[in-house]
């Protein structure tokens, strides 16, 4: 045992900051001996705006620093805790935490997902740990199941539920029959929204867990850009409509398989048959269920956001690593870049597909779509006429297809449009037997 | 780094013995990756039965041991794998593996559940890890969350389905409308349920697995015989048609509760909303509701039983276990036995109550009924009176109340047997609104 205390610096101080701030010093008893040190928050980077917070306020002065050199030069650090968010100035200040021989704690997806490799290439170098359970899924034990845990088994698929705000969306337009517009505007006003909401519901949040929960499961390096992305916003009401009466619901699915030293990797929506457990997964919840050769397959449900639940991972990364410096353990994971896998290109995945075309309402329509579908090796699983326009002349035609690769489908989309039949594809979603 | 290489001896080659040797032989390449060094099954204990076993036969005939003493003397054994189960002579061997200062991985639940905390202390002694991942959830991560994923919570509540078994048996009931004991012998004839099946019907298996994760989440020591405990063989196919009537679905829950430093310990039969996750948690599935003051709600859902998903387990242990050699790193926990916590006597709980009654055909009976429980402060949830039997001039009474004290109810229960007009007390299940 080298130490009987511990030392942490902690850069940020809003939401996730703030609240690991409250838990390191409310819980320092209880934690001290889960730890089997004491856990002594050293220094806080703040930025100026932060010196306003109340909590910053309740705590003593000389613990706020505005400076970066104060805080990195700061004695008796052992482990910086980074809860800044966003790409820039914490990927560098990642990289100065390493290199002067800090563990560092990150709950930062943005950073992992895009450096994470390098990241841990440096800290693998210096002999230290990095940890990051706090950046996909919230409180919710989804880093280290795939560090430790599942570690035996091969891991062929992870199909997630990770973005709240979406979820929250698709589920209120389920059980509401509202649009995609008024459920944003209602998520938006209740505070499950940003402003913004393009890193929600454009799947850009879901996009960086993926990535890096593929990553370490995989045992590769799979970078957000290698990732296909589809959002939510072009889901209709009718679309939840038709997918019930077929007995599906429909959710944001992060999904990674693997086949042989293949993989895919894809964000979009998803219909799901309503009977599966990641069906059940309603509002703001996260819920993911990964696949393995030994445990079948496994699923993980919680808040995948949120301070408390965020904090709940950053700090029992703390206390990881500070039982790793305890007993001089430097870092745990090596980093295998030779093993990289092949991404598939979306033109090569199969999968089965689910059709809203709006048609020309007279005879025949079918029989023309049919044997495009055919032409093109696509088998119809189910096809049915939903409700007529008669003022524009137009029916809604809804078909469900076997699996079939997606190269086929997106030329027979193309063939589609092309016939004067068609009206319009209203909307083309991807099935997955889950 | 001290070693390149961990011996590992295994005692147990049934069936999940057969299948972690399997996958230690199978996988060295990958689990050498992982665990940073190479792992090496140097001997396993065997009975002379198990000799006759097709893996016996393929492996070479020096790595196999009828004799303890060869076991235990064999050189280079640095982590000993117990698959045997039982507590006699799986405790001696645990006891002599961690004396001999062997890192000890364990699939055995009634070991663990009934000499874990003195296993533990002798193992903290010795400076070697203890590891029992395997010995509740299969390979769901269980223990694992809560010794490092949620230390950073207060964790005020588990309710576990936690025995395949009944969980499979009470699907069937709720699906088919059959009764228990129809429902037992097809659990039986699928090989869902043991010839004699009183270790998981009666709860047993559940009562061990239940003070397993409140011993860890509450870091006291619950032995098995401090939990109260109900099998399923008094559901009858009625109470699943009254309770879906009543929005409720009918499980066998483990559960643990903290207020303060009291804590409530029981397995029984529960009556909980249908709409809750837990009630989608069918057939021979596991699924481990957490409460925690910061994560709120986590749940862990798979196979909880079944030798790949407990290998997944009992090599993630082995892995993790190498890794600490690896790094000298000794036992990670630290026994606090005075950290015990008082656990509460089943008439100090409070929960609500379901009651079927049978009784007399006549007016004025729910009054009766409604007077005793009004007397004993239990006041009525709702109460329907349902099929009448002509012949027996007798009514079936279905009623729930609202939150009650265990000891007035069963005060109630006694008092309603007296009432003439009260044939039978056909069902007392508990209700749980999580």
């Amino acid at each position: 045992m080298k130490n009987s205390s511990i030392g942490i610096g902690l850069m940020g101080l809003g939401i996730i900051g703030g609240q690991v701030a409250r838990v390191l010093i409310g819980k320092a008893d209880m934690l001290a001996e889960q730890a089997g040190c004491s856990l002594v928050l050293r220094k806080i980077k703040v930025l100026p705006v932060d010196l306003d917070r109340p909590l910053a306020r309740e705590l003593p002065a000389d613990l706020l620093t505005t400076d970066d050199d104060e805080f990195f030069h700061e004695p008796g650090i052992d482990i910086i805790v980074e809860a800044i968010g966003g790409e820039s100035p914490a990927q560098e200040y990642l990289k100065r935490a390493i290199t002067s021989g800090r563990y560092v704690v990150s709950s930062n997806k943005e950073v992992i997902a895009k450096h994470g490799a390098e990241l841990q290439a440096l800290a693998q170098q210096h002999a230290v740990g990095l940890r990051y359970e706090a950046s996909v899924g919230g409180g919710i034990p989804l880093i280290a199941p795939f560090k430790y845990d599942l570690v035996a088994n091969e891991i062929t698929g992870i199909y997630a539920i990770i973005n709240g705000t979406t979820n929250y969306i698709l589920t209120r337009m389920a059980r509401e029959g509202i649009d995609f517009p008024v459920a944003l505007e209602s998520a938006q006003e209740l505070g499950y929204a940003e402003a913004n909401p393009e890193n929600d519901i454009e799947g850009i949040d879901a996009n960086y867990k993926l990535a890096i929960m593929a990553s370490l499961a995989f045992q590769t390096v799979v970078k957000p850009e290698d990732i296909y992305r589809e959002g939510i916003s072009r889901i209709g009401s009718r679309d939840f409509r038709y997918a019930r009466e077929l007995g599906f619901a429909i959710k944001l699915l992060a999904i990674a398989k693997r086949a042989d030293d293949s993989i895919e990797v894809r964000v979009h929506p998803v219909l799901i048959p309503e009977d599966s457990l990641l069906a059940k997964v309603d509002g703001v919840y996260n819920g993911i269920l990964v696949e393995g050769d030994l445990i079948d397959k496994v699923l993980f449900y919680g808040q995948g956001a949120g301070p408390l639940a965020t904090s709940s991972a950053v700090v029992a990364d703390v206390v990881a690593s500070a039982q790793d410096i305890t007993f001089g353990v430097g870092n745990r994971l090596k980093w295998k870049p030779e093993a990289g896998r092949r991404i598939k290109p979306m033109a090569e995945i199969e999968t089965q597909y689910y059709l809203r075309l709006s048609c020309a309402d007279r005879p025949g329509v079918l029989a023309q779509i049919s044997k495009i579908l055919g032409d093109n090796l696509i088998s119809i699983a189910s096809a049915i006429q939903k409700e007529a326009d008669e003022a524009a002349q137009t029916a809604e035609i809804v078909l469900t297809t076997h699996p079939s690769p997606e190269k086929a489908m997106q030329q027979a989309l193309h063939q589609l449009e092309q016939l004067e039949v068609v009206k319009e594809i209203s909307n083309f979603i991807r099935v997955e037997e889950i």
